[in-house]
């Protein structure tokens, strides 16, 4: 059995993955991996997602370098979605945040606040 | 604006949600959240996940008592997804453990090995 034979992908092929910090447990991102990223990433031990407008397996952050290093791959008790828990290079977010999950909803005022500090300007590095 | 209608649902009406511990930070659960269901988490501030085989908006863990009590509710980048940070009650996986991503894979043996404790047993429990 491979990893990624034991896994339910669904009807879309794309299986549901939390990016976790293995250090710190925190939530880096959300993203959905069809067979092929998966196996690249257990392949290199470096987080790949499917760019479906391109057609192709790319690693998560190449462009910047801002890439993440599997620690640890979990599983959840349906084997339909997965914690992929990583040494994240830099940051998650093409924003500049260490996290994708970088706002919180603010009920008394309807709106999101940001509750991090930007790690990174986005236009110095993807220019 | 309110926070549901912030959000883009995607074409199959379903939110992606990741519901992690707020106090630990470690990850409990992926579900996927119609904007009814939303709504009624942001009302009552416990969890609500629509059961597609039922067609209703339900409390998550109603039948056991293992509700999750909102305590923040974080948004990503893309407006697409969301991380809701809740106090969980005993345990969130339904076959006994408090995190639905109790398994780890072992690449030397190929299988799945278990790294966490039961919290409870399903049979006493559901039955």
């Amino acid at each position: 059995m491979s990893l990624v034979d034991d896994l339910d992908f669904g009807k879309d092929g794309l299986l549901p993955v939390a990016v976790t910090d293995h250090t710190s447990d925190r939530l880096l991102v959300l993203c959905f991996l069809n067979p092929a990223a998966l196996g690249k990433t257990v392949e290199t031990g470096i987080v790949h997602v499917f760019r479906r407008s391109k057609g192709v397996v790319v690693a998560k952050g190449i462009s910047s370098g801002h890439v993440q290093k599997v620690r640890e791959i979990r599983v959840n008790c349906d084997l339909n979605s997965l914690e992929v828990r990583v040494d994240q290079e830099v940051a998650a977010c093409a924003h500049g945040y260490y996290s994708c999950y970088y706002r919180k909803w603010n009920s008394d005022d309807n709106r999101w606040d940001e509750i991090d500090a930007r790690v990174f300007d986005p236009e110095e590095v993807y220019n």
